[in-house]
């Protein structure tokens, strides 16, 4: 049952404490709420603009129950949060999105299996458990193929592309011999990603598409709205309100898609789904009346969904290790959005701001 | 000179925790700038989303020092900060605006004869300082005329309207026998407001016009662009200009005027100016790529100026005292953003939060 919406004043607990954290105090603070950030990092990102903070581990029950006893609602900023950190948190207080989100989104192969029971596509895949299953698995899902460890896997990290069956023992040892996922390809034209909500009443509503391009492994630059996708409209939006229905999913579920290169059989695969505001997303920041920020956080609190409209076209470019370093220049930019996320060390790899590009709506 | 401006990374010290200071918090962190904020108010709303934050007397010296020292620049959310409280900041670290802004926006005197010696037109006024002055300007500036404070006035306070010479004694008790300035009436057609910002190195950008709407002496509605207002755009933005070079303004202007309902003399008397963000300006957080919040923090930060150009037109409405409790339903309202500025108790005449409603851009 949706209980009454938080009114303003009250808290909205996070675990998490980097820019997405960040963001969704921000966002939590226009509608007159405010922020406890829990994390293990002294000085995270999100502490500067939080009412409240905590540093703790996510393996600690007791601080983790006094952090839940201290707001209103719990949410996360990433989907690798321990089950057990968020069943201390369920203890105490309600915690959105629920436990199933994360269950299906920490595990490829439970993820997989889950979408594509639900009758969506996904990439022909295998469990691995043991390297002579690999090899077996290789003479189904023919190289190149990738080997994905079912946890823990995020920004390109715990895949190795296995090129040739011979490859087999290398790959394994490379992901280092834990439980995961034999990929089969899909040959596609591009990727796409989709950001949608669930609020807790089950009412749903979704942003426009959004083209991505990657570099090693990592979210270069996010376009919307997609070039050419106003027929992949319908089938994004049903694909991820069948996925959100289904999990019970409450706040922003981002899908991120291949959009298949076959002529012959057209369409969306499903790659992975995240239980969490998204890096896709960033751009309704400065083209939307409601930002997927506010839209999680409004969906969390039980509050109604915000507009996804756009209204104005947006390039997002992330900012990654020494990109910030041009936030001078960036600054001069017309029409350019900057956000930096607070964070002290530029290291390689690491996500130090973005800027949105706007354009007049086509 | 201008100096380098800010890193990411450095605080900006805000004299003010009000809604103002908290949304220039807000903007703040979005460049990757911490905030502190100081305030004689406990629980202050800016407080839920700054680092750091400190609560203590105008007057404490010893305590605007040490504020001062633990951050890299220091500005203020609100005009009518002693000089002794800015002097005492500014004895440790640059404050922007400068003196003469704060010096000039505070006496409701020295801002007309200010702005007239710029060959500005402000509404015809003499000084009062008895009440046989204030009966013998009554002879020059014929009732109707108004009786203002030169000091600590705002929305609509410290100011009594004289209809008859014969109440010249009944205001001069009812605004409390203060150094006052007799002002005669200008007959206009509207209120227009010019949010205008000024960098270190004299850079210089305005915003649109805004059309602004009064119940009870308080700001209630703002709408951009003022309707049929292209003709008047040029001059408010000479007007903001000249005003902003005369003072060596840094930061947000925000230039308060009438335009007068005289045929035979159209055109616009400046009524007071704000160095500071303003209530009129606050559309900019959702209908500009750049917010007048940002552009005050580029602004002092030593930053380039961000773009004041609109993506969207809008039509601001504040929410006063009750009208907050509407929150629910106007965050079911399409196309609206709502703001909320995180006050504990809506008293009557309080500005507990506002809307804004974007249309597409005309």
């Amino acid at each position: 049952m949706p209980e009454s919406p938080l009114p303003p004043g009250s808290t909205i607990g996070i675990l998490g404490g980097g820019q997405l954290g960040r963001m969704l105090a921000v966002a939590a603070s226009r509608l007159g709420l405010r922020s406890h950030i829990y994390s293990d990092e002294a000085g995270a990102p999100a502490f500067d603009v939080a009412a409240a903070s905590t540093v703790g581990s996510y393996a600690d029950q007791d601080a983790l129950e006094r952090f839940a006893g201290a707001v209103d609602v719990v949410t996360c900023e990433f989907e690798n949060v321990p089950a057990a950190t968020l069943e201390a948190c369920a203890r105490v207080m309600p915690v959105f999105p629920g436990p199933q989100s994360f269950a299906v989104a920490q595990d490829r192969l439970a993820e997989k299996d889950f979408i594509g029971a639900l009758g969506i596509e996904v990439a022909p895949h295998l469990a691995i458990d043991r390297l002579d299953q690999l090899k077996a698995a290789l003479a189904r899902i023919k190289p190149p193929a990738l080997l994905k460890t079912r946890r823990l896997g995020y920004d390109g990290k715990g895949q190795v592309m296995i090129r040739d069956k011979a490859e087999a023992e290398a790959a394994w040892r490379g992901i280092g011999e834990v439980p995961a996922v034999l990929e089969g390809l899909v040959l596609f034209e591009r990727e796409i990603s989709i950001i949608a909500v669930r609020g807790r009443d089950g009412a749903f509503k979704a942003y426009d598409l959004t083209e991505n391009v990657h570099q090693n492994g990592i979210l270069a630059i996010s376009r919307v709205p997609a070039p050419n996708s106003l027929a992949l409209l319908a089938e994004a939006t049903f694909i991820a309100k069948t996925i959100a229905d289904a999990l019970g999913h409450v706040g922003v579920l981002a899908v991120e898609m291949f959009q298949r290169a076959d002529s012959a059989r057209p369409g969306l695969v499903v790659n992975e789904i995240a239980p969490r505001v998204h890096n896709s997303g960033h751009w309704s920041l400065d083209a939307c009346a409601t930002s997927q920020f506010e839209n999680h956080i409004r969906a969390i609190a039980g509050w109604p969904l915000g507009e996804t409209a756009r209204h104005s076209d947006a390039v997002m470019t992330n900012l990654i290790g020494a990109d910030v370093e041009k936030w001078l220049s960036l600054a001069a930019e017309p029409s350019t959005c900057l956000h930096l996320y607070g964070k002290a060390e530029a290291r390689a790899g690491r996500k130090m701001g973005h800027v949105t590009r706007l354009y007049p709506k086509t």
